[in-house]
């Protein structure tokens, strides 16, 4: 035991938890009841389907047939033939060749980058990605460089700067260091390969502003270079593309043999886990090198057998995709036409800005107390240390919801 | 499109899939029906818990109650009364003051390591330890030494050399660069401050071989040097410790104002998930600087509800935690008497050594075909590139399963 002060090894998080006092950036984590009287516009469960009973059921369905865990990692005992079904079944609904299911997007999106870059790789990360995609570069060991947000222009200029043209690289094997660029490459005009594995990296829908990534732009900035695109469609994916087939789909991306995509089986689907799609090749490399794959339990039966019904239901019911969007813009809608300032969604999530992070605190609890629960998203949880309402519309809200919840968020407005 | 194949992107990984092939080393996953015929020696179910109709039954009115996901960050909506339930039981149980509850084991080893440590700590890590466990020190960006195998004599001596003792502080206080050590410091004498933050990692119970950890001497050489122990008790909570309490209350550890503690929800519990455990403040702050617990999903309310409902059995059936170590150490005498090369288990793994990984592949195929689904590790999966089976004897295999299982190891086992 700790004789005196000087021995007690979590002296510095007392100073901590005071310096985040001072600041008012304090977070502590309440629990909500089963039956709650709010009305949700902070979760993710953007088609309304974590409470469907078909869904509920499917998941207390698995449990009872495949157990509570599946009991090991997917390479040992964890890997049910209820995984391999909903593999199969995502893969062809978002039109990839091969799906992965991870415990968690988390886990998904470390995966993907680490398993595709590497100590000599190159890879390209858009300001604002999301947590995992940043941890995941800070584990590849890979050369990371951060690109100004959702701009192709930048992501090529990086790419030229990493990758010498043909010319260039002729240039070079004239040099006593030689080179392995052969000459009369088939390489052709106007492309130019890498001298090293690339890989560019973004959110397809931004979290915290619900703004899009410019996939068609990153997509040909990538093949004038020959690196690959990792798209995390977590907040596109059942809501975007064809019947909610996800943004990459709706950018004519599926099955592209140099895009990888990783999804959430948490949001749109109302479950827990995440999944890699890609090209075959991809998800066998995955299988054999990604860590986050191999040491880690295979994700519980009940979250694949929910994602599995939730991904069917959403088949059957394609117009839950456009009517989630539908929400979200007639949200926003109205909060601007209330002289709000709000980012246009180009998904499911409007994100509405607040003066302070003590006045969107404030903001977020005079919500609750007009009876609804929104996101306060402050730092350092946002990139740019703006906060911000984050509001979800989802797509089993009815129009006199979305009217009613904006006239509180109006009413319970901070005076800038 | 790529135009050729210099433009594919993916080019590299079919070299190192020939590369995996030519040595031997491709892994394939290989899904298991609902009810299969074979004797489960592989899973990690120590307690035989996964498939509780209880433990299921819980699962499945979990999710009806609570949905099928828990719809968004702990942060946001994803923490429900049924997690705070689940956080206060396993905190009571294992005797800590306080748990949180991650999506995985996984993401609460980064959890613990990355939030305890950071860039100006340096971080101590069993040479042996859990794939998480070196991710978390990879994310830390601390200074990460990897210290021999079980050696508390090692610890010691890392520490030491990172911590000058009171003396060599008091000469250093008489350099121009001054110090901040006390004349007269109260640091009793022997006991030395470390300079900087300091964390020793370690697993309770190695996953591959099964020995456990000496937690009562590295636990000494922490307080000795100021040091905080970080425990990863994945494969001794509910074997190990008074009725399944885990190997640091085995240790007398539990509750330490010193000692973090992950577990896991997937392996003993029979569910999915992990935690940490711990004094409150440091509970505290993993709520507000954890990157996998303020970025990720909350766990899904089925894998809550399992492990509450695991968790009170193991309660009230406490005599499983031992009916699984007693049902490791028959297994263990049975092929150690029949001359196979296996570690003595401390807990409920039970590792036998392969000659080659060739053997070991087929070893565990011909087990497959003798009845027994085994685990076969071998290379890039074990730190010392020796492939072994890997047995795991769950509490409620009977003692003739123990005896038919250990004569067709035996049968099968390779002549090397």
């Amino acid at each position: 035991m700790p004789q005196d002060r000087h021995d007690d090894p979590f002296e510095w998080i007392d100073e901590e938890s005071e310096r985040r006092s001072r600041a008012g950036l304090v977070r502590t984590i309440k629990p909500r009841p089963a039956d709650s009287p709010l009305l949700d516009l902070a979760g993710n469960d953007y088609l309304g389907l974590a409470r469907h009973p078909e869904v509920t059921a499917a998941a207390g369905a698995a449990a009872a047939r495949w157990g509570a865990g599946s009991t090991g990692s997917r390479l040992v005992t964890g890997h049910t033939e209820l995984h391999a079904a909903l593999e199969a079944e995502l893969a062809a609904f978002c039109g990839f060749e091969a799906a992965l299911v991870f415990s968690s997007g988390y886990a998904a999106n470390l995966a993907a980058v680490t398993a595709l870059s590497g100590r000599d790789a190159l890879v390209l990360s858009d300001a604002v990605n999301h947590a995992s995609l940043i941890d995941g570069c800070r584990l590849s060991r890979a050369e990371v460089a951060v690109v100004p947000h959702a701009d192709p222009e930048a992501v090529r200029k990086a790419l030229e700067t990493a990758s010498p043209a043909p010319e260039a690289a002729e240039t070079a094997a004239e040099t006593p260091r030689g080179s392995e660029t052969p000459r009369g490459s088939e390489t052709p005009r106007g492309s130019m390969r890498p001298r090293r594995r690339a890989l560019v990296v973004t959110d397809s829908v931004f979290s915290v502003d619900g703004n899009a990534a410019p996939l068609p732009g990153l997509a040909a900035a990538c093949r004038a270079y020959g690196a690959a695109l990792v798209i995390d469609d977590a907040h596109g994916f059942g809501v975007l593309g064809d019947g909610g087939r996800g943004a990459p789909q709706g950018a004519g991306l599926a099955g592209a043999p140099d895009v990888v995509v990783t999804v959430t089986l948490s949001k749109a689907l109302g479950s827990q886990g995440g999944a890699v799609l890609g090209p075959a090749r991809v998800i066998e490399h995955l299988v054999n090198s990604a860590r986050t794959f191999i040491f880690d339990t295979g994700l519980n039966p009940a979250a694949v057998g929910a994602a599995l019904a939730s991904l069917r239901l959403l088949r059957r019911e394609p117009e839950r995709a456009a009517r989630a969007r539908a929400a979200a813009t007639g949200l926003y809608e109205r909060l601007t036409a209330a002289g709000l300032s709000a980012v246009r969604p180009d998904a499911s999530v409007v994100s509405v800005r607040a003066p302070s992070p003590e006045q969107a605190v404030q903001w977020a609890a005079d919500c609750r107390a007009a009876g609804l629960a929104v996101g306060c998203f402050r730092p350092p949880s946002v990139p740019d240390g703006i906060s911000r309402l984050r509001l979800t519309a989802r797509a089993d809200l009815t129009d006199q919801q979305i009217e009613e919840a904006a006239d509180a968020i109006v009413r319970t407005a901070p005076t800038a």
